[in-house]
């Protein structure tokens, strides 16, 4: 019976996503988002909510009886997000239907606004749809705009479970399973990394884990520090290389170091660390009186993706017995790469690592680990011996409760996608991922080479980044010097303008240092293709033209 | 077409929910977890993966023509999650199938590692069958072990959008419609608390929310220490009642001032701050030349849900200049229940709010609000200026854009759910639940009042916390002493650990202070029924007979 609801399904959605047009570099022939759901909606009487009218949440589970009710609403929205899902896909719809805030505000105004009336369950499935329609494709084949997009169906289905048993990550109690798991990837990350033992944790976000580097370090350093504070100790001073990701510089703020006292090293054209300048600053900061204890290294810096040498910042940092952090938010996942992975070369000397599965694996947001080298250094930091929340008196091994190591209380559940993804792909799939990756960013190199009006910021960059200037026609016979710098620091932002009101392309820019704006395109989207890389090239030109 | 693959839908899930059997208080007459999916899907053919057998994570989209596949896929899983919800709401069965750590380990050995070889989708549903089978069922009716349960199924819809359209919440580039929803319910949030203008952002959690609590607080006494650090500072000093979080503890921690510059204020028998305490406290540390600039109140107290006295405190805080933190993570969504807001007098008079949506409200994990009474203090505090990721010369007003005043960088969507609840109860529907919960627990007070082998620890709480000492026939005589309360002791934990594997009923326990270990019964869970509060009466009871 269920087969025959699935058969049934699959036949209008196979029916429904054939692409009718061939994708266009003009970006006027694209299908306006949403419309042909619209029409076939009604065509199929798909979309009939009637039956939702005048029903309210109240009918629907824990009510006694709710459970028909139930499903038949959770179909629904589970057949608009499918719709979702296989248009995105599809290189004839839009990456975005884009509107300045204000515009949105208007045009969302008769449904964004919350307030003391209920609203019934057909109101609520149609304030999903209009969510919708405004929504950014992540996943869409050429969002090339973040370090994390796509959208992977396994990490998708891993979302769909976590947000059903909705449940807290602290206690074996209550997420039995999910502790054991976490326990089982913390533990294959680090072997891969190369530790035999040590710790870890999955915590909010890239800045969250870098922010426990350094808060165990200072720990490490100052073991008094977690119950006297600050006051009282020697200046200590942190290192981090000028393209460091700024939540090295936030956690000086936020743990009471001060942003001043994070010595920042520069880097060569690459963007690596100059680690003979860091050895001359850190023994600067010893004959100061300082104490420097920690060193972050960054492997795939943000803009340019370069890894910094680590075999050479491990010697500087056992020579001076500091704490030596990678933050791998974004490169740490070329560790699966047979290929590439000798890039992180010397990995196995840091003491802490940051590394986001939900960047470059793709695995869905949020999904970032903190791991150690040495088992113990989470706990004395952070532990608060609340026992009234952890009890010490339980039936089981309390060793897998990982509330009392962590800077939060409650937890949320990220790991469950993420070994969901592992088990469907092994380490050799992440692996392909990733050559592939690294392939297309090769790819779109060689497209930019040679080709008029566009420049490299970095021919030879270590990552998936791809870095370069748009020079549009009127300004490539002027003569290099601060005017023209002047000039092309505005037509980036202005094609990303033109580009989100088209809603063709989706790609980054910023401005570095001294160097004007240019853009960054970020290939770490399974659903790229070679075909997408030279349209990016080919609609930027058509975009930049008028600039 | 749809309509009809719902109807059928429908009617294989009204089968087979009938509960088969009435709900009993031994134990023994519980469905085993899943024994039926297993049964009913033979019978019925519906768990058929056979087509899944080795067809691997590569056939599924984004791969050309994947979305068939990609289609059924997950509706073999959506089948598996509707089930799970639907059985979950049925008394008839267990709240958890309990195993010890090592036992778990061994039962799911056979697929739970990770590795370097890929599996099938088959495999990959079973994985997801097997995950099911032993989670805790956090929105079954006698769940009442956590201040976060039960499932609210608009809450789960929003989620469910949420990990599709996964996005970030950074920008209003990558995240229009839900950057304007943060706004508005922020905004809407903040009004209740009485508040005209302020700012706000949502978190991972009541701690970090909390750690932002003490951080602005710091931030606005001296705005130096962000550049600087703590060092040639004067000697800050923060106060909180002894049962206050522990949170606010490590935010001291964290944030370099250390826990012994936090002084706990003692608390009167009902948990609330004696506030002629804190004043002499603050008094001392002033005289002592120190500087006190924090005062944590709790609105909702973790055991015994105590709201201490704001107004007191908050002339206090007037009179030493001293940012008031109100931690409403357990008890602010009282503001919703016109009948009970009385219990947060004064909140409009604090600087700063935590707030948690995910558990009073039963919004799904995690949803959490900072809350601050006026705007700049989070940007002048947190705002690192990364204009390489955040630029300024976007074609939006980048007021909109978030990333800058968060202590994170990209954020978690935890917005969504919450703003479609809110849609669908209004604050209307969000104020009955609040009653209804408020109504259970003065239900339970009275079946244990005067109840033989129950002892209240607190018999006026003023939340949904009720807490009681389960008194075994075997002490029930015994003078009151040291020698009852060492045997006391041990009675929750063990009551508990048999609670755990019958898996009819989940409770927490704690000790406090000098008291003996207790039950907390909580109740948020809107699943909740008069009858399941019988139940656990009766239920530990009879576990606690033995002891």
């Amino acid at each position: 019976m269920f087969r025959r609801l699935v058969h049934q399904a699959q036949e209008i959605f196979a029916k429904r996503l054939r692409p009718t047009a061939a994708p266009q570099a003009n970006g006027e022939h694209f299908q306006e988002l949403n419309q042909s759901l619209d029409e076939e909606s009604q065509r199929n009487d798909i979309l009939d909510w009637s039956e939702f009218e005048g029903v309210f949440y109240s009918e629907l589970l824990p009510k006694e009886g709710g459970s028909d009710k139930t499903t038949r609403f959770l179909l629904q929205l589970v057949y608009m997000l499918f719709d979702y899902v296989c248009k995105q896909s599809s290189r004839t719809n839009k990456v975005l239907d884009f509107h300045l805030p204000h515009q949105l505000l208007d045009m969302m105004d008769h449904c964004l606004h919350v307030d003391s009336e209920p609203r019934d369950l057909e109101q609520i499935l149609s304030d999903c749809k209009e969510t919708l329609r405004y929504c950014v494709r992540t996943g869409h084949p050429r969002f090339l705009n973040q370090l994390s997009s796509g959208l992977d169906v396994i990490g998708l289905a891993g979302e769909w479970l976590i947000a059903t048993v909705n449940t807290n990550m602290f206690t074996y109690e209550v997420a039995p399973v999910f502790t054991l798991m976490e326990s089982e990837v913390l533990e294959r990350m680090r072997r891969i990394v190369g530790w035999e033992n040590g710790d870890g944790i999955f915590s909010p976000g890239g800045a969250v884990s870098n922010l426990y580097g350094v808060l165990t370090a200072r720990h490490y350093a100052c073991p008094d520090i977690k119950e006297k504070g600050l006051l009282g100790m020697k200046q200590m001073v942190l290192f981090a290389s000028e393209q460091s990701h700024f939540s090295i510089c936030r956690a000086a703020s936020i743990l009471g170091i001060g942003t001043e006292n994070l010595i920042r090293i520069s880097c060569d054209y690459r963007g690596k660390m100059n680690v003979a300048e860091l050895e001359a600053q850190v023994i600067a900061a010893e004959k100061a009186g300082k104490l420097p204890f920690f060193v972050n290294a960054t492997v795939g810096t943000t803009i340019l993706g370069a890894f910094d040498p680590l075999p050479e910042i491990a010697d500087i940092c056992e020579r001076h017995k500091l704490w030596l952090h990678v933050d791998g938010a974004w490169g740490g996942s070329v560790l699966m790469s047979s290929k590439h992975r000798h890039l992180l070369n010397g990995i196995c000397r840091a003491n802490s690592f940051t590394w986001n599965p939900h960047k470059l694996l793709g695995v869905p947001l949020q999904c970032s680990a903190f791991l150690l080298r040495e088992k113990g250094h989470l706990q004395s930091c952070n532990a608060m011996h609340a026992d009234y929340l952890f009890q010490k008196d339980k039936n089981y091994d309390i060793s897998y409760d990982t509330g009392d190591k962590a800077i939060q209380c409650g937890r949320h559940n990220d790991i469950f996608k993420f070994w969901l993804m592992w088990r469907a792909k092994g380490e050799k799939g992440f692996g392909v991922h990733i050559d592939r990756m690294f392939e297309l960013g090769e790819y779109l190199r060689s497209l930019i080479k040679g080709r008029e009006g566009f420049k490299f910021v970095l021919e030879k960059g270590e990552c998936t980044n791809v870095c370069f200037w748009y020079v549009p026609p009127r300004l490539r016979d002027m003569p290099d010097g601060h005017e023209k710098n002047s000039e092309l620091h505005k037509v980036a932002s202005r094609i990303k303008a033109r580009m989100l009101e088209s809603g063709t392309l989706m790609v980054g820019y910023q401005p570095m240092g001294n160097l004007p704006n240019f853009f960054r395109v970020v290939i770490s989207n399974p659903a790229v293709m070679p075909c997408d890389l030279d349209f990016l090239v080919n609609e930027i030109d058509r975009l930049g033209q008028l600039f």
